[in-house]
């Protein structure tokens, strides 16, 4: 019965080899959105264009995504494909597909639609949209994160095996959190921009969302080229993929200085994730996090505001009205501040910069909890904008300090609720913090109730589970 | 006689091990000071704190900079003496040394005074000080170069033996080239930026005057250590010394995009210069210069001048009259820029980087011209900044662009004004350059007269020259 295929890598490919075919899965894939009742998770549906996609494939090939249906955030470009970047006045067809959609089209992987977002993906929380907001998939009452919202829902209910977002600030790790899914956040200039909207161009990226972090892991593997024509692409000589070495020394906020806005149950949760690092025999180090949150206060309370001004360009001021009122409010400041404000805000970030190495001497990874505590769509009500920055605590700093990450669920906490750590670490080191991630995701796939796979390490390892992997794979 | 004594490192090392007392060089770095009849040289006179060091120096003891006489341009912290930036209502009493000159002063060097520069450190010409103007070496009718004017100067006439620049826009290149003296501009971050009043932060660097090549280079090796209370400051593995392995490919303007302001004499000497790197077995390629001039351009046309302004606060809204009048008329633009216009600058130069890099794909080192033609006092006296932008022709891109670069005299031109071309290449290769600039250096020492000693390789080379060298340094 497809209606109980796991859409992750390893069951669709499995599926494949014994006959399946890409239009059963597009079909079964829109069946799946039909059925959330959800009209908010995507703002362009591509049944007719994933429907021909699926038939051009023809016989399995054995690329690498052959066949694997997935979603982008609606600020991406896909050809033949509207962008709006949740702004129907700046919407557009896009004539052709950003260089990370080349890629994963080239690989075979087949693009389903695009997710709705918090408007020029600013905002952690999912609602800041003038489209119907998508529902979180395990809890409507949570906020469905953001701001690649529908990216992260529609995993999370199965309908695509992963989907691209980006993060700037987060965008790409709170919604994997809120919907007990895999949110891989690269390095900087990792994943190509081009094609894509700036929300705050020296700190986005792509990111990508998975059942499970061998499915992000093999998406990202086909991603990450270098583009010669994105000034921001960075060549980094890709350091291996998932393996059994890992990080072993790893910092964690100190007990004075981790923060959950009194959520004791996330606090506990937290420790218990830890505990599970220092059995896999990671030594753990408890650091000060204190210039880390300093960092994160500088992305919306200093210069990169204006990033985000540059970003929208003359809209803010000669056409505040196609603007959604929150993200209007929040990047009307940024239209005062000076070339002098932004140069003072690059020196104390720099000093800070020098705090948050010295405290990471010696450090292999950071492990952090992905949220400090839940937001719901209430709290949103009465309060836009102070929930959504609380979100943003573990997050904010990331891109700032250009280190790489990635979320994963760790298993309900003691009141249901999904638990999801991040680990990171410096530029370039995206193999090593997907390893010790591997190890650590458990529990809830999303909201699908289906099994947890097996990693799939890149090297090929001796054992009777992974073998048939390889040949999989 | 000591009045015939160059004051080269390898002179005044094999002096000191036949006898010499520092104090004696001190006295006559002095007396040579005063032949000048130049008040413009220096803004503090530091005779006797330097007769006090060097009594306190003892016995030789082998320490690489023991008796050796310098000038720290005014921008840079000695304690005990003032620092004005040539700026008097900004002068202050250092209380400690910058970090540079405290690693010169471990290494037995001995400061002789606080030199001259345009103010701020704000222009390529030298005559920007409310403080006399220090006249050309070589020359009094051309300006002396800046902003590093005095420390130039100084060295041009012998008095010290090496002097500390700072090197923005080209402030530690195009003295060199005026005066016929070594400017060695260190990659950014290489040399300590704490106790250095800023001009334009995120590119400043401190920089070498010397006679030479080798001693530039001693004096580098001295004060490039890593300072872990300077958040720019980088610590970079040091590539070796000088050595006789060269940069085989080596790209050169072309005929089009080769700027001389139609001095033909300064382009048929840069020719001359060419084809004696081409003789040394280098692989000369000619690319096209429009993209670093395009870079070159942003330097005081963009968002840089906006670290000008944050770097003199609030001099400029609050007590303009304390301003050279040049020196406001070129800051006050920046005032208006907005941290938008900051990004979208980045952004700009960003893409501008890409053009340089693929520009210099296969090529290991950039040889340029060091100015483009000669500047008179009397042309900047009828227009204070034209004439000074085109000094920075083939110096205002190299630190927006992480290059570094070594300033080297190559003879005297058909007229007999000095000839100076410059090594560039990408950040940590200042081995790199140093080593090819010194194959090529060649002609009048400075003003001095002095014949040019032999390079000193890093590593001991076997030649009867080089053991007499080893033994001394």
């Amino acid at each position: 019965m497809i209606a109980d295929l796991p859409f992750t890598l390893a069951a669709l490919r499995q599926a494949y080899a014994s006959g399946l075919r890409p239009e059963q899965v597009v079909e079964e894939a829109f069946r799946r959105l039909d059925a959330t009742g959800d009209p908010g998770i995507l703002i362009y549906t591509a049944r007719d264009e994933a429907l021909a996609a699926a038939g051009e494939l023809g016989a399995y090939d054995g690329r690498p995504l052959w066949g694997i249906p997935y979603i982008a955030k609606d600020n991406i470009d896909v050809m033949g494909m509207p962008t709006t970047a949740a702004c129907p006045d700046f919407a557009y067809d896009a004539l052709s597909d950003a260089f990370v959609v080349a890629q994963l089209r080239a690989a075979g992987a087949i693009c389903l639609g695009k997710a709705n977002l918090d408007q020029f993906a600013t905002g952690l929380v999912g609602v800041r949209s003038p489209y119907p907001v998508p529902l979180n998939a395990i809890d409507p009452a949570i906020v469905p994160g953001g701001s690649s919202s529908g990216s992260a829902v529609a995993v999370a209910h199965g309908i695509a095996s992963f989907s691209l977002g980006t993060d700037t600030a987060g965008s790409g790790r709170v919604p994997a959190a809120l919907n007990s899914i895999v949110g891989l956040k690269p390095t900087l200039g990792t994943l190509s921009a081009t094609g894509v909207v700036p929300a705050c161009r020296t700190l986005d990226t792509v990111s990508i969302f998975a059942l499970n972090v061998s499915d992000a892991w093999d998406v990202f593997d086909v991603a990450a080229q270098f583009d010669a024509a994105d000034a921001y692409s960075r060549n980094f000589v890709k350091k291996g993929g998932l393996s059994k070495t890992l990080p072993l020394r790893v910092a964690v906020p100190d007990a004075r200085t981790l923060e959950t806005f009194d959520d004791d149950i996330q606090r506990d949760h937290f420790h218990g994730d830890v505990a599970k690092l220092a059995a896999l025999g990671c030594e753990i180090t408890e650091i000060d996090f204190t210039p880390f949150y300093d960092v994160a206060s500088m992305l919306y309370q200093g210069a990169w505001l204006a990033e985000r001004v540059a970003a929208v360009g003359s809209r803010l001021t000669e056409k505040p009205e196609t603007l959604h009122p929150t993200t209007r409010a929040i990047l009307e400041p940024g239209l005062d501040l000076t070339a002098v404000d932004a140069f003072n805000g690059f020196y104390r970030l720099k000093a800070l910069q020098r705090q948050c190495e010295n405290a990471l001497a010696g450090i292999d990874a950071i492990c952090v909890p992905t949220i400090p505590h839940f937001v719901t769509v209430d709290d949103i009500a009465s309060d836009p904008i102070g929930p959504n920055s609380r979100l943003g605590t573990y997050t904010n700093f990331v891109n700032l300090l250009d280190m790489c990450g990635i979320a994963v669920p760790t298993g309900p906490r003691k009141d249901g609720r999904p638990g999801s750590l991040t680990i990171l670490a410096g530029k370039g080191e995206d193999a090593k913090v997907a390893s010790l991630a591997a190890l650590l995701e458990a529990g809830d796939v999303g909201a699908t109730g289906w099994t947890r796979d097996k990693i799939r390490y890149s090297e090929p390892v001796i054992g009777e589970d992974e073998i048939g992997l390889v040949v999989c794979g």
